[in-house]
This record gives C-alpha cells, sequence and structure tokens, in this order.
C-alpha cells in the first residue's frame, strides 16, 4: 500500500513513524504547505513535497492520510482531496461529523474514491466500543472520561485564533464522578460537568488578552459548554512544561440485564497514551488498509469505523491468520 | 426479526430474555432436546417445541440461535442446523473454531444461508478487541485474563462426562501475573500458567471418582494444558453455594511506539458480569441481526465477528442513528 501524509505537524510525524514501521506500506513522502526545504522529518529519506504539487501524486498514491486540524482544516481538505484520492481522516468535531461525511460521500462517490471519516480514538476506536456496547447492552447507561491529557484537536482549535503564538489544552475529567460510577453507584451527571478544559496559551506581542479568553470560552462545541481556564504563559514556561501528548479515556457501560434486571452488567474500554498522535496516526494507518481493500472493491464514498468489517484492518498479507485471533 | 432457540439451558434462557427484550426481535419458540411439557420457561407465553419437529419451522424463522454446548452439540447442530436456517452460534473451543468455520461455511454456502459462528464475549468481543489492538499497536503483547468466574463451556464439558451428575468450573486468574501486568512490568509468563482451574464435581451414584478426575485432568484444550483442581461434593452443597453465573475477564494490550519506541500504549478491555449467560445471549441475539442483514443482501456462508461490519449489530430501525455513537 503506498500512502501519502498531507500536512506535517504532530500527526504527521506519527502518521511518518507508524508508514515506515509498517511492513506492508510505502510512504511516498509528506506534503507539507511550508517551504518543503525547511522541513525536519523523521528519517532522513522522507521525500517532502509542496501541498500545492499533490495533484502530480494522483496515480502514485493509494490512500491519502490527512493529518490536518478539524477546526479549518479537514472541512476543506477531505472533500478536496476526496475527489482525486481514496483518503482518511480524523476529523473529531463531534458535533458536525454527519455534515462532514456527508460533504465528503458527495465527493468521493462521484470521483470513485473510499473516504474513512473520523478515524482515531475518540472518535474512532471509542465510538466502535460505544456503538457495540449499547447494541449488546440496552438497558444502561454510557460514561466517557477524557484525560487528564492533552487534546490536539481543542488545542490546535486554540492555536489557530488570533493573536495566539502557541497552545496546549489539557482535558481533566472529574475524578470524583468517575469513582463514583466505577463503584457502582448510580450518578446523573450533566454531560458538561464531567471534564473541565485547561488551556496554557503563549499570546503573540501586544495580542489582547481579554480577547482571546473570551474567544476560546465563547467557542462553539469545543469550550462554549465546558468549565474553561485559560492560562496565559511565556513560550519558555510552554516549552520547559507544556510539550507532552500524552492522553487516555475511559469509557463504561453499566447496563442491567435478567427477567427482572436483577444482574449488573459492565463493560469498560481504557486507554493510556504516552503519545496521542502516535496512536492515532497507527489506527489511521490501520483504516487506511480497509480503505484500499473497499476501494479495491469499488466500495466507494464516505464511511466511518461502523462500515469496516474487523478483518479489513489487517496487515496486507496477513488476512489468513484472521481466525487465530478468536 | 423473528428468532428460534435451539436447546434450552442457561444460555437458551438467556437468549429468552433477550428475545423478549428486543422490540425489532419477534420469539418463535424453544426447541428443547426434553419433554415439551416438562420445561419451564421464563416467559408463560413462550411457545416449546421439539427439537425433532424443527422442520417444519424452515420457513417460519430468520435466525436460529444456538444454546448448545461446545463440547458435544456445535460440532453437530451448527452444520445441520445450517443446512436449513440462519444461525448464530457460540462455539468456544478455540483450537477448533477454524475446522467448525470451515464445516458450517461449506454447508450454508451449499445451502444459500449465513452463519455467525463463535459469537460471545471469548470468542467474540475479545477476539475482536484481541485483533484491532493488535492492528493498530503491533509491537506488544496481549494479555488475556478470565474470572474469577463460571466457565460455561469448561462446566459443560465436565457435565458431560460419564459418572458426573453435575458440575461446574471456575477459571481463577493469576492475579499476582495481572498486578504485575497492569504495574507496566515485563513479564514472561507461560499462557498456561496465566489460570487454575476448579472445578466442583457432583458424583453420580456409585461413579468411579478417580476415573472422572483423571478425565478432566487429561481433556485435550480444555483441562489438559492448566493447573486443574478437582473437588467432589454433594448435590445439595452444590445447590448452596455453585448456581452462579458470574464471570468477567480483562484484556490488556502493552505497546511501544514511536522513532525509539520511547512511548508506552496501553489498551485494555474488562468485562464485569453477574450474568454470564445473559450477557453472552445478548451478543448473539446483536449478532443475528448481522447475520439477518447479510443473509438478506444474499451474502452466505460461515462468518466470524471479523467479518461483521459494527453497524450491522444495530437493532432494525435504528440504523440512521449510527453516526450519533461517534
Amino acid at each position: 500500500m503506498k500512502v501519502g501524509i498531507y500536512t506535517y505537524g504532530k500527526l504527521g510525524r506519527g502518521l511518518e513513524i507508524a508508514s515506515k514501521g509498517a511492513p506492508d506500506t510505502e510512504l511516498v513522502g509528506v506534503f507539507t504547505r511550508r517551504n518543503p526545504e525547511s522541513v525536519k522529518t523523521v528519517y532522513d529519506d522522507t521525500r517532502v513535497f509542496k501541498t500545492d504539487d499533490v495533484l502530480y501524486f494522483k496515480d502514485e498514491i493509494d490512500v491519502m492520510l490527512l493529518a490536518g486540524g478539524s477546526a479549518s482544516d479537514l472541512p476543506k481538505m477531505s472533500p478536496m482531496l476526496a475527489e482525486n484520492f481514496n483518503i482518511v481522516d480524523s476529523y473529531d468535531n463531534h458535533a458536525k461529523i454527519a455534515e462532514h461525511v456527508k460533504t465528503v460521500d458527495t465527493v468521493s462517490k462521484k470521483h470513485c474514491h473510499t473516504a474513512l471519516i473520523s478515524a482515531g480514538w475518540d472518535p474512532g476506536i471509542f465510538s466502535l466500543f460505544r456503538l457495540l456496547s449499547e447494541c449488546f447492552l440496552p438497558l444502561g447507561k454510557t460514561h466517557t472520561f477524557w484525560g487528564e491529557g492533552v487534546s490536539q484537536g481543542h488545542s490546535e482549535a486554540v492555536r489557530r485564533l488570533p493573536g495566539v503564538s502557541n497552545a496546549v489544552q489539557y482535558t481533566v475529567p472529574n475524578t470524583e464522578l468517575l469513582k463514583a460510577i466505577k463503584a457502582g453507584e448510580c450518578v446523573s451527571a450533566d454531560k458538561n460537568s464531567m471534564h473541565k478544559r485547561v488551556c496554557y496559551v503563549v499570546p503573540q506581542k501586544d495580542a489582547n488578552l481579554g480577547e482571546i479568553e473570551n474567544a476560546i470560552k465563547t467557542m462553539p462545541e469545543y469550550f462554549a459548554p465546558y468549565e474553561t481556564e485559560v492560562n496565559f504563559i511565556t513560550e519558555k514556561d510552554f516549552l520547559n512544561a507544556h510539550t507532552g501528548t500524552q492522553h487516555g479515556g475511559e469509557l463504561i457501560r453499566r447496563a442491567i440485564s435478567g427477567e427482572r434486571g436483577e444482574h449488573a452488567q459492565v463493560m469498560s474500554l481504557s486507554l493510556k497514551l504516552s503519545s496521542n498522535p502516535e496512536f492515532t496516526a497507527l489506527v489511521l494507518l490501520s483504516y487506511a488498509r480497509a480503505v484500499y481493500r473497499m476501494a479495491r472493491s469499488f466500495d466507494f464514498g464516505a464511511k466511518t469505523v461502523f462500515d469496516i468489517p474487523p478483518c479489513y484492518v489487517l496487515p496486507f498479507g496477513c488476512e489468513a491468520s484472521a481466525l487465530e485471533f478468536l
């Protein structure tokens, strides 16, 4: 499978490492909006091209892996690239996924390509587990806790604001609530009180701090519904203490079954990631295999993880070993 | 979706409860090898038929849910029923799944039926998670712990032995090992030392206890590879203390990623089930929906959970809401 990486930030680097490490994958190159000569890749032999030149590679790349942000990149990039490539993206704005899927579906079907939307861990693996656990256990409640960790999507959304030089956003779970749910207590928490969002922002010189803080706290979907804390720091403090990419989360389905609902049934999924972008990249690369398999069987259009038979993520050449996982 | 339940034990009762509770499912009836008049169902209006009469229902049942044991029932029942019905089974003898899939595949393809083999939680959900986590995180190790809990398959295998009146088998995890793995320690444990198997057996009158114990401890795949403890008890003690059906388990994928493998990445899945047969039944019913959907699109033959797009387990009528789980 020949892949390209479109835009080159933290997720792009993760995709570079994942592609080079996969024996069934060839990395054609990374595409950057910056000057290619200024880009330092992880591996010396990784080729760097300009995003403007991407169409020259139309017939050389089986699946394009998108590493742009959800706030402003992917809504444009995914439909644009789906015209000429099979793609995988990690669009993570939950409230607008349906719209994004529809837009990409129209383009990719028209041009006979396959697109996997919203791969990653949430949306992605957590979504899969949410759907399955609610189907298996219809009488219950699902709780999702994220963090404590760095949300790439939310950090990116802050970095894109006028006056912001650098920023990171930590998602902090309400640990008392998490404890209560794990202990089997009946809690009825408002969805938005389950987490706090804590931002560390390096402002540009002469930026209006009040305006930045307000722009963050009122950003729809990303911050407005949550308790949000904004801290301004210097570039030096940022580089010292806030460049980690750890994240994780826990999804808990507490349910009952039986003639009189007398049996408690609990499923839970937990992720502890030292590098969120590297993990997301590995998931995207796995689903790129599914995209390539579907495109080769003329199964075009926009898909989500719900449409993918799990065996389609197996590395090429390992299909015969699937039953060993049973 | 119209379903039947073939043979009626603990899993059969779970399937009865699951089917009656599902708004998109109609339970045609349960099929028993016993005298139907002697069978006490959970609900008064559940119809009970003889297994011998199953062919009269060939055109009335969309999916037959198999509730037989893996040791001696399913290897015969699944191919036999796949000739006339779409089926779901929970075949759990890991070492022989490939053979069972092949046998059922031949029959079901020939007669244009769809069969889902080895649904449940392990094999089943754990298998799915094993495959996905190893594809996402290729550099790592997967650890599966079962219990402490009652294994229906192993209990059934003991109950089928000559001289055994009743029996239960507890799977007991090696908790020291589990703790070490969770703490991130590097352990290299032999697969079979991760669990102990503890049996409580009610012998028939005048049975040869030594022969029973030997038959259990030497049973290939089920007991031979494990440390196995056999305790003989009275029927009264059995009914007092050993009729629970709790089970559960934990699947942990510990891996690394990064240019130099510098990032630890951990995925884990945990199940805590007060009723193992009721949970297994709910999973089987969910996959019955997938079977029915595939059969209606002429996608025949034997499938496993790896072949099923996750959205196929959604209740009929809920297809449009799939994106909400993202």
